[in-house]
């Protein structure tokens, strides 16, 4: 990351990767990150123990899936999954989206799954 | 606020309001809040001690000045200001923005201003 204060732009961002499921940290406020993810296709069910998420669509809909049912979100609306709370994005075509974490919460969550990842790249 | 998870339509919750300068929450995450708002003009000179504070422009053109130079973020543009650098959001035209600051944050940190705002309301 840069010191020095810019502006991020999220269409400029989103041209820098094309990789799906592997969100990249844009920005850092506090013990919270900004991440933009691309994705397509199912995700794993999982829940955050004590983390609260925020999905912010940029680009193409989102179907949020609970245990009782789903949400479609599209361009300029956002969802928020409280901690505890079992969900698993899905993207019958790309999704292009902003996310808003505490720098603990890992993507999968409580699931055990080949796409968790450790470690996120800044861009 | 609701317990029920909804998604959030930023277009829709900006149609809420219309005064200036008095950011609403639409969500809480953890230690953090997600807020709107609509401003126009120069708003005072302040700095967060101990929070960064990211501004997100959905609609118009912000100018974000800082001591030394200016920054204009435009629609899909985001800036995160760090805690302790002092800066002023100024908009020639009606702006709207989504902000995601800690709930401890004043909008006018350090300054003394009667622009201070003490509660802020849900929509």
């Amino acid at each position: 990351m840069s010191t020095r204060i810019e502006k991020i732009s999220l269409a400029e961002k989103f041209r820098l990767f094309s990789a799906h499921w592997e969100p990249k940290i844009v920005a850092e406020l506090n013990d919270f990150y900004v991440k933009l993810v691309r994705f397509e296709g199912d995700f794993v069910w999982h829940s955050h123990e004590s983390e609260d998420e925020l999905f912010f669509v940029f680009e193409g809909e989102m179907l949020m899936k609970l245990r009782e049912r789903e949400i479609a979100v599209g361009p300029g609306e956002m969802i928020v999954i409280p901690r505890g709370v079992e969900h698993k994005p899905v993207a019958p075509r790309e999704v292009l989206a902003m996310l808003f974490e505490k720098k603990t919460t890992v993507n999968t969550g409580d699931a055990d799954s080949d796409l968790k990842l450790t470690e996120l790249e800044w861009i």
